[in-house]
C-alpha cells in the first residue's frame, strides 16, 4: 500500500457514516473550543499585530521561555536558546533529519516505528535499522549487532510508542542513553503522546537522562549539552489544526535547525503560536490533560474490553498505559489488508500494521486508533471488526 | 555578510529607535485587525472543530476553491486539483525545490534574486546561472548563451521584483514563456507582490501566457497544462503570521508536491487557512488591496521624493509601479557594507544589495523597503541615509 493510497483511505474514513480506528486525530468534540475562543481574542486585543506580523524563525519567545520552563529541571539546565518552535513536531523530524543526516546515512528505528518518520527520511537516502524490540520497547541486548553498520541517528518514540503503543521501560532508558553515548549514536526523542498517560508512573525522558550523565562528568553544568534532541507538540494537547510543535536541543545543533527552517518556511505561524501561549497563560493546558486522560482511557478500555468480547481466540494485543493507539496481531496465515477490504463494506476502518513496519514484517497486525471515536462507536465498530476477523479465519478453515 | 548576520540586522532593527528599510514587513498598522477579530469568531462559532483540527495535506478545500477561481479565466482551466496551500510561499519554493531538482541541477535567475530562494535551494546543491537583466527584467536576448550548462529551471519574480523592485514587460514575458517551452526550461513565477501595483497596468501571469500556447495547440483544453509552476501567498495582503500561500501547478506536478508536503509538516495551519477563508468570504481582501495601494504608493512617493532632495548626485535608483522596495545604486568606489556600519550609528538600517547578487555583483547597491515604515519616519531615515553616504563620498574626495 503506497503513501498515497493511506491518504486516499483516510479521506475515505471522513464518511459518517464510515467508523475510523485509522487515523490519529484527536477527539474533536474534547477541543477546548470555549477557551480557544476567548484566548484568541485576547492575543488580538493585546498583541495583535505582533500575531500578525512575520516573526522570529525561532518561534515566539514567550512561548520558548515557557517550553524551557516547563523541562527545565536540576540538571537539566534548559533555557529560551535551546527551544525553537516548529509547524507541528512533524517538521521537527523533517528538519532534524535534513540538517544531521546525509544519503546513505543509517538510522535506527523501532520495528514497527511512525509511518511518517519513514516518509519524512526516506528522500534523504536513509537506510533504516530495524531494532529489536517488545513489549518493553527496544530490546538493548540486540543493538551492539547494528553497530557494524555504523548507524549515526537512534529514533524512537519511548512513550506509548505509534503504532505499537508500548512505552519504553525505566532500565532500558538508562541502558539506552548510555549506549547511545559510547557508541556515538544520537538520539532523537519523539515525544508526542506523553501527556497521555492513563495509568503507571511516568518514566524520565532520555533528554533528562542524558543530561544526568553530562552534569556527572562535567563541572559546567550550566548550558544543554548532551547527545539527544527531543521533539514535543502541542497537537495532541491542545488541537493539532495550530500546527504547533517544538525541539529541545544543544545550542549548536538547534542553531542549525533553525538556519534550516528559515530558507524552508520562515517561521510557524504567528497567530497559532501566541494562541498556544495565552491558552498555557490561562491554564488551558493543566485543565486539558486530565481531561483527556480520563477520555482516552475510558477509550482505551472500551476498545480493549471488545477485543475480549467480539474477537475470536488467537488474537494477540497490547494493552497501552497512555496514549491513542493500540496494536492488533491475527494469526500469520492472515492479511490486515484482506480484513480491511472487508471491514470497509462494513464501514469501519484501520491502517494495516505492515505500513509501519520495515523488512515487509507485520502484515498480519492491525494499527488501531482509541481517541477519535466515541465510546458507542467503538464497542460497534469492534464488534464488526471481530466479526469480519472471525469470517476470515473460519473461511482460512482456522476456527 | 552570512545569513545569520542578515538575521542579527533585522533583529537589530526591531529596536524603536531605528529607522529600518532592512525588513521586507507590511505596515502593521495597516493589518486587518478588527475584521480578522469578527473573521476568527466566526470560523471558531460555525467550524471549529475543522479549525482545530488535522486537515487535508492539500490544504481546505474551499480556499483551494477560492484561489482556483480567482485564477481561472478562458484557456487557464485551474481548478482546486490545481492548486495546494503552503505554509507561506517560502514553502512554496522549498517544496518546488526539493521535489524538481537534484544535485548539480542548473536554475538560471535575475541577478539579483529573492535571497531566501537562493538559501532554500542551495543545500540542494544546485548552481545557479544569473540571467543577464535590466530595468525591464530579464533580457531575453541572453538567455540562449546559458542554455550550454542545460539549465532544468527558471525562477522570476515577474512583479516588482524582490529586491529591485522592476518588472518584466509585456513583449518578453511573452516571449519568456515561449523560450521556455522550446528549450524545456520550466518557469517558476513567484508572485507575492503582484496586487500591489500603484500605477500602471498590469501586465499577464506568465502561467496565462503559457497556458495559451497549450490551448492553442491542444483540442483538451480542460485541465491545466503547461511549463508554469506559480507561487501566491496572502502574507503581503492579508497578513504574514497566518504563514498562507498557494502552489498554482498542473495535476501531476500538484500531487508531488503534496506528497512531499505530508512528510515535511502534514499541513498548514487549519485555523490560519480558515481564517483567511473567511477573511475573503467577508470581503477583506477586495477592501485591503486598495489600501495598502494607497498606503505603499504615498510612501514610495516619499521615498523618491527624499531620494531626490537628500541624495547627493551620482546615485542612481528606479522608480517601481509597485511592490515594496527599490534598489539604490552609488558610485562603484563605495561599499554598501560601510554604508550600513555607518548608518545604523545613525539608526538606520537597509540591508546590502550584495546580499541578493550572484557573482559578487551588486556590492555598492542597497535594497529600500518602503512599506514598514510611516512617511514621516521614510523622510526623517532616508535624510540621515543621504548624509551618510554623502559623508563617504566626500571622505573618498568624489564630491
Amino acid at each position: 500500500m503506497k503513501r498515497s493510497a493511506v491518504r486516499e483511505l483516510l479521506k475515505l474514513t471522513e464518511r459518517p457514516d464510515m467508523i475510523s480506528f485509522a487515523g490519529g486525530l484527536p477527539a474533536p468534540e474534547l477541543f477546548p473550543l470555549e477557551e480557544i475562543r476567548v484566548a484568541v481574542a485576547s492575543v488580538l486585543a493585546t498583541r495583535g499585530n505582533r500575531a500578525l506580523q512575520y516573526g522570529e524563525t525561532e518561534g515566539v519567545p514567550e512561548l520558548r521561555d515557557w517550553i524551557a520552563a516547563r523541562f527545565r529541571q536540576p540538571g537539566l539546565p534548559i533555557t529560551r536558546s535551546n527551544v525553537m518552535i516548529v509547524t507541528g513536531a512533524q517538521q521537527g523530524l523533517d528538519l532534524i533529519g535534513r540538517v544531521l543526516l546525509d544519503p546513505g546515512d543509517r538510522v535506527i528505528v523501532e520495528n514497527p516505528t511512525y509511518l511518517a518518520l519513514l516518509s519524512a527520511w526516506r528522500p534523504l537516502g536513509i537506510e533504516f535499522l530495524a531494532a529489536p524490540s517488545d513489549s518493553q520497547g527496544i530490546q538493548l541486548e540486540g543493538l551492539d549487532a547494528l553497530l557494524l553498520q555504523a548507524p549515526k541517528l537512534l529514533y524512537t518514540i519511548p512513550n506509548f510508542q505509534n503504532p505499537g503503543g508500548t512505552s519504553l521501560n525505566c532500565s532500558r532508558r538508562e541502558a539506552l542513553v548510555e549506549w547511545a553515548r559510547r557508541n556515538n549514536v544520537g538520539l532523537i526523542e519523539d515525544d508526542p503522546y506523553g501527556e497521555l498517560r492513563f495509568e503507571g508512573t511516568p518514566a524520565p525522558s532520555l533528554m533528562s537522562l542524558d543530561a544526568r550523565l553530562t552534569s556527572s562528568n562535567r563541572q559546567d553544568d550550566r548550558s544543554l549539552q548532551g547527545n539527544v534532541a527531543y521533539c514535543g507538540t502541542f497537537s495532541k494537547v491542545l488541537a493539532p489544526g495550530l500546527r504547533v510543535g517544538w525541539i529541545i536541543a544543544p545550542e549548536e545543533l538547534l542553531e542549525k535547525l533553525v538556519q534550516a527552517k528559515q530558507a524552508i518556511d520562515l517561521h510557524t505561524s504567528s497567530l497559532s503560536q501566541h494562541l498556544c501561549y495565552q491558552l498555557l497563560l490561562d491554564g488551558v493546558l493543566e485543565r486539558q490533560i486530565p481531561r483527556l486522560q480520563k477520555a482516552y482511557g475510558e477509550r482505551r478500555d472500551t476498545m480493549l474490553a471488545a477485543l475480549t468480547r467480539y474477537f475470536p481466540e488467537g488474537i494477540r494485543w497490547n494493552r497501552p498505559e497512555g496514549g491513542m493507539f493500540l496494536l492488533v496481531t491475527l494469526p500469520e496465515s492472515l492479511d490486515a489488508k484482506d480484513v480491511l477490504q472487508e471491514a470497509i463494506r462494513h464501514n469501519v476502518a484501520f491502517v494495516p500494521g505492515e505500513e509501519f513496519h520495515l523488512n515487509g514484517q507485520g502484515k498480519n497486525t492491525l494499527r488501531l486508533n482509541f481517541s477519535n471515536a466515541s465510546p458507542a462507536r467503538i464497542e460497534e465498530g469492534m464488534k464488526r471488526l471481530g466479526e469480519v476477523v472471525r469470517q476470515q479465519l473460519s473461511a482460512k478453515g482456522i476456527v
